[in-house]
């Protein structure tokens, strides 16, 4: 038992995981194993998923397989879908929104009342929400914004049926793969705050919708999960400020202002999924003829790591190809949490397997030894 | 950076507080200095929690201006009480019921967009949850069996509105003192799980709903706040089995089974709470005429003491106060989310006013360097 004070818990072994690894000094990460550049370019999103919580890339026979049994469960019950309504309307912010409406999944989930570290209960669990977050995403969306939640389309793949039920028409090629790519790279990553904070309600062996509860609400915050959408906001302030984007960096450096998607505690160099974001990013560009917010990006990256020796993380490009993709910015993080869903219920399947309850130790460091005094002498 | 690994982070000080204070070998829990004793016997649920949130018990004039501002905000928005509504007849389980409609409560909270490190945004929501989750707990029970929801009772304190809003009618005196009691003995205890699940999800800097919403799912689980329903249905099972309690419990520990409500990984002797407790089912059980539980839960404590050097926690006699209260058995861990809330919120202030994001490490062991297939050739 030490007495040094971890605030962060930074460096603090907590957990032995095989899901993912990140070399911040190389800017490498991995999903069990594979080079997150070769999964990005060559696999959907669902053979990720399967390879998190299975151990293996499937083959085609088990792709398929796994495919059958997520894809009728995307669908959501009128509960939930008129609770999302009911939020919608209310005007609650988008992963609020999320919290909530995950949390209400429980109510209809078969295998809700399945003991945790019931593994097959847990992967039926497990493909339900999965299935069901991009549905309850778009739903909110198209309420809030006077249009019918659309249902899900059967016969498109995770990213394209997303984008199709947010949109009301199927996307091209292009945009569903890039979605794809992007929900790849934000699939896991280390323990994350999000991450861990889904181990530490799994490790009172409290249920998977619980977990995944906690995890969203973690995300919300804008220490983790809020970069992306903070930092289309900067781009856009820069546009209408018609200043160099340079120059408008420098300033608000010198104001003391922290420049969102930049920096990371885990990356020493550029992040991996960055330099990715960034190809598709341009690419989007090319194809709509409009590289502007392309080249702000570009720009504030190199000046900012020649002056300052700072790398871009994967929020700094994931904004602009949202963005030109024509997804609201406030939905970033939602569509952060609907990726890392693949990734928060690997890791409470691993606390499942091999549970030990999270419980740290405080200081205290408050009175002693008050006398008590009643209300009426007070 | 140490490589050792701290699965359950036992030992590992994450915090310092100013909150509450366990001297496991004594047997001695303190709030803020006060001695549990004293505050369980001579001080209400509300004196305690304006102790935790404002650092000192509050006078005759601040506890009135204390109760004024929560007492209005017990009522819940219509689009909530319609989800409880929904949750109950679809036989959600009582603390998931109590999560999603947590969770759903700042769609409506006019500062829900507030800074959550302002201070006085943050008590005004943490006057607001707390003072709605007992009209939560309530209306779900009385919908579940068949009845209208009651309004909160403006005239009645935080325990006897709330047994009020249960029942249908206002608890006698003994009643309402030993619920207030056990709400005051449930409000804080140091970093257990669900306390530290606040603090990661507030480290964010995400709201007070997510952090107590997570707070809330991790309590859930059976290693955490489920133990005192299960020490009930334990002693109800000793009852129907016609045995004696002690032999029960000797075949139950001989086929390798838990006992619930003893041991704890903090305390070596007995636990403080469940001496104070123990009066309290002893005086239920003396004023009904029959002191059967209390009885069979005396003569289990003595058995494992003498036997076993095991020590009661707080669950083994919450259980057969509450059971002799009339308190639906599936209610007990929403009780103790009801009455932990304060503490919550209170270690959330703490978290949010000197801040630093909770991410801990982990250690890779899964594969490395391996080579990518397409799913063609696989």
């Amino acid at each position: 038992m030490s007495d040094e004070l971890k605030k962060g818990l930074e460096g603090v072994l907590v957990a032995e995981s095989e899901l993912s690894n990140i070399d911040g000094d190389a800017g490498r990460l991995i999903y069990r194993g594979y080079a997150i550049e070769d999964l990005a370019r060559e696999a959907s999103y669902e053979e990720v998923v399967y390879l998190l919580w299975h151990g293996h890339l499937p083959d085609a026979e088990e792709l398929d397989s796994f495919r059958s049994k997520m894809v009728p469960e995307r669908a959501v019950d009128e509960d939930v879908l008129s609770t999302v309504r009911t939020l919608a309307n209310a005007e609650e912010k988008p992963m609020a929104a999320l919290r909530t409406s995950v949390s209400m999944l429980s109510a209809h989930d078969p295998d809700s009342d399945a003991d945790p570290t019931n593994r097959e209960a847990g992967l039926r669990k497990g493909r339900r929400i999965t299935a069901k977050i991009p549905t309850i995403i778009a739903a909110y969306n198209r309420i809030r914004n006077g249009q019918e939640p659309l249902e899900p389309r059967d016969d498109l793949g995770h990213a394209a049926n997303f984008l199709y039920m947010l949109n009301g028409e199927e996307p091209d090629e292009v945009l569903a793969e890039t979605f794809d790519m992007a929900l790849v790279l934000h699939a896991d990553h280390g323990l994350n705050a999000s991450t861990f904070s889904t181990m530490v309600t799994a490790s009172t062996l409290s249920d998977l919708h619980s977990a995944i509860t906690s995890a969203i609400g973690t995300l919300k915050g804008p220490l983790h999960g809020g970069a992306n959408q903070d930092v289309m906001e900067m781009l856009q302030t820069i546009d209408q400020s018609e200043s160099d984007p340079i120059e408008w960096v420098e300033n608000a450096l010198e104001e003391g202002r922290r420049i969102s998607g930049f920096g990371h505690r885990v990356y020493n160099v550029k992040d991996p999924r960055a330099k990715i974001l960034g190809e598709r990013s341009k690419a989007l560009g090319e194809a709509a003829g409009d590289l502007k917010w392309y080249e702000y990006s570009t720009k504030i990256e190199e000046y900012l790591a020649e002056d300052k020796g700072l790398a871009p993380n994967v929020d700094f490009y994931s904004a602009s190809t949202y963005y030109q993709m024509g997804i609201p910015i406030d939905l970033y993080t939602p569509i952060f949490a609907m990726s890392r869903a693949g990734g928060w219920i690997a890791h409470a399947i691993e606390q499942y397997d091999d549970n030990r309850l999270i419980r740290p130790r405080g200081r205290y460091v408050g009175p002693e030894d008050q006398e008590f005094v009643p209300l009426d002498d007070r």
